[in-house]
C-alpha cells in the first residue's frame, strides 16, 4: 500500500516540529512538498532546514500554488497564521488542489463562531472537491473542548461545565510576552488590550461554540474578560522581568450562557512563574450533572507538543472522513499513531493524491 | 423531523434505567418496544413497570422476534447479558430484523478479543442488513479504553499505559458481592478463582484490544491475574460482613505485553468500604511518552450510571454510522445529549425503521 502523503504549508516551530516527527517517528507517512516563507529555508532541502542530518529530497518553495498543483498528496498540514480571515485563502487554494488540510490556526477549530460566512464557503468548497477541511491543535482542539465533551459521554444530563487550564509562560519568547502583556504595568496592559496588541488566549469562541454544539445547548452569548494578573513577588525569565505590582500575565476567562445562566466556564490563566505565588499548573475539568464528574492532570499537556501531536494524529481521521469542513468532534477518537498509518485508511475511503 | 424510535431488549437495573432516562430527560427519541423476560413485567405497559407514573403505549412482551419484526424501529437498545456467545443469538436476531443495536454486553464491546469468529460473523451480517452494531458501556467502552485513547491523543509518541479504576462495592447487591468474592475465605476465593464462581471484571481483554489496535501496538499476549484483597479490619453492608483475615474484594489485573515488554497495564480492584484501609477510589490513568500526561478523577465515575449513559448517549453516532460491527474508537466523540437528539441525525445518513 503506498504510504501516505503529506505536503507542508509553514515551517516555523509548529510547521517544523510537526514534519521532524512524521520524518523521525511516523511509519507509512511521506513527506512530498514543503512550502514556507523564510528565505533561509526557500531552496533548501527539507531534512536540512529541519536538522535531521539527511536529505530527504523536498525542497522548501516559497510558491504555494506551484506546489500545490504539481505535487500528489492525501493531505496538507497548514501551520501559519491564527485567524480564519487570514488563512481562508491559504485554505481555499488548498482545497481547490484537491487535497484534505489539517491546520492548526485556532479559529480553524470552529469557524462557524467568528466567520459563518466563510465556514460556510469552506464548507461548499469542500465537498465541491470532494475533501476535508479540519483545525485542531491542543487548545481549542482538544482540551477544552474535545476532552471536556468525551467526559460528559458519561453524563445522563450536563447542568454545567468549568474548565481551567492553568500554564506557565516562562520558556516562551519575547513575542508571547508581549501579546500577553508580561512585564507591563496596569495602564500599558489596559492600553494593550484595547489596541489589540495583548490577546491573551485565541480559540475561547471556538471551544465554547464546538462544546454547546456538540451537547444541544443554545447559548444566548458568550462573554469574554482578560484581567492583569497582578505579582506580588520578583518573576524573571530570559526574556522579561516583573517587579511585584506589575503584570506577570493575561487571566483570559470566557463565559457561555443559556437562558441568562452562566452554562460554561472555560479560564485559561497564563503567567510567568505561576509557582512562585503557589499557584499549581495543570488542567482542571469540572462537569456538574449526572453524575458530576471532576478530572484533573498533575502538570498541564503542553501546548506546543500536544498541537503537534492532534494535527498529525488526525491524518488518517481526515484522509477518512466524508467531505467537508468538519470539527474535532464530528470524527472519530483521536489517537496517538504508533504503528502503520497507512492501516488505519479505511479500504474505499477516499484517498486524494490529486495533482 | 420523525423522533428516534427505540425498542429495548432486557429491562433490568441498566435497561429500565436506560428506557426511563429516554422518557424523563431526552427529546426527539420515543419508545416503540420493549422485550422483557420478568414474569411481573409481560404484559404491562412499559411506563408502568418503570414507574414513572404514566402509561406510553407500549406493553412489555416476551416475544423478542415478534416484537422486532412487527415494530419498526432506528435502534435496540439491549441490556441482557455479558458474554458475547450468550448474546450473538439475540444480536443477530435484531440485525436480521434490519435495526441497528447498542449493546451493554462487555464483551461486545471489542468480540474480536474473544470470539473473532462471531465477530466476523455478526460484522458481514450488519453489512448484508446495512445496520450498525456497537458494544458500549463505562467499563469497557469508556475509562479504561476510550477515555484513556483520547487523552493518547495529544502525544507524539506512547510508550506505556498504566490506568486503575478504583471502586466501593459496597452499593451492590449479593450476586455482585458473590461474583467478586466479598465476604469469603482465601481457600473459598481461590476455589471460586477456579470453578468460575468468581469472576471479578468482565471487559479488560476488551479495553486492551481497543486500546491496542487503536494505537497500531501488536500485543504478545494478554495476561490477567485475580487476586483476594485481604481486610485487617471489619467491614460490612447490608449483604455481607468481612471480618479482619477474610476477603474484602478481588484485585484484578490485566496486563498487555509487546514484544515481551509489559506495555499495558490495567488495574481494577474492587472492594467493599475501601475507604476504612485509606484506599481512596478514582480513575487514574497514567500515559507514559511524549508527553507523559497523568488524569485522575476525585471520584470514580459511577459504573451504573456511565453505563446506562453511555449506551444512550451513543444512539446519533449509531444511526448515522456505516454499517458493519463497530467500536467506541471507531466513532465520532462520545458527548452527552442534552438538546433535541433528532437534529444530531445527518442528513441522508441511514435510519433504520425497518418493519
Amino acid at each position: 500500500m503506498e504510504n501516505i502523503k503529506v505536503i507542508f504549508w509553514g515551517l516555523g516551530a509548529m510547521g517544523g516540529g510537526m514534519a521532524k516527527d512524521i520524518l523521525l517517528n511516523k511509519k507509512g507517512i511521506e513527506i512530498v512538498g514543503a512550502i514556507g516563507q523564510n528565505p533561509a529555508k526557500i531552496g533548501k532541502d527539507l531534512g536540512e532546514v529541519l536538522g535531521i542530518g539527511r536529505q530527504i529530497g523536498v525542497i522548501v518553495s516559497n510558491k504555494p500554488r506551484e506546489v500545490l498543483n504539481h505535487t500528489a498528496a492525501d493531505i496538507v498540514l497548514h501551520a501559519t497564521q491564527s485567524f480564519t480571515k487570514d488563512v481562508f485563502p491559504e485554505i481555499s487554494l488548498i482545497v481547490e488542489s484537491g487535497k484534505n488540510v489539517i491546520t492548526i490556526a485556532e479559529e480553524m477549530s470552529a469557524p462557524w463562531a467568528e466567520t459563518p460566512d466563510l465556514a460556510e464557503h469552506m464548507d461548499n468548497l469542500a465537498k465541491k472537491h470532494q475533501v476535508t477541511i479540519l483545525g485542531t491543535g491542543v487548545n481549542p482542539g482538544f482540551v477544552l473542548d474535545t476532552l471536556i465533551l468525551t467526559l460528559t459521554g458519561a453524563c445522563q444530563a450536563v447542568n454545567k461545565i468549568w474548565a481551567a487550564r492553568i500554564n506557565d509562560l516562562s520558556p516562551f519568547g519575547p513575542t508571547v510576552m508581549k501579546t500577553q502583556g508580561v512585564g507591563t504595568t496596569v495602564e500599558e496592559f489596559n492600553k494593550g488590550l484595547s489596541d489589540g496588541t495583548i490577546v491573551g488566549h485565541i480559540g475561547f469562541r471556538q471551544s465554547a461554540y464546538l462544546i454547546a454544539k456538540s451537547l444541544g445547548w443554545e447559548l444566548d452569548h458568550i462573554a469574554e474578560t482578560r484581567e492583569p494578573i497582578m505579582t506580588t513577588v520578583y518573576r524573571e525569565t530570559p526574556h522579561v522581568k516583573v517587579q511585584p505590582g506589575m503584570v506577570a500575565g493575561c487571566r483570559h476567562i470566557a463565559r457561555g450562557y443559556k437562558d441568562g445562566v452562566e452554562i460554561i466556564t472555560l479560564e485559561h490563566p497564563q503567567q510567568i512563574h505561576p509557582e512562585l505565588e503557589g499557584v499549581k499548573t495543570g488542567d482542571y475539568i469540572s462537569i456538574e450533572g449526572t453524575p458530576s464528574i471532576k478530572f484533573s492532570d498533575e502538570q498541564e499537556i503542553p501546548g506546543g507538543i500536544g498541537t503537534m501531536a492532534a494535527a498529525v494524529n488526525m491524518i488518517p481521521r481526515v484522509i477518512n472522513a466524508r467531505a467537508g469542513l468538519l470539527t474535532m468532534p464530528d470524527l472519530p477518537v483521536i489517537t496517538a499513531l504508533m504503528g502503520d498509518v497507512r492501516q488505519l485508511i479505511a479500504d474505499g475511503k477516499k484517498r486524494c493524491l490529486t495533482i
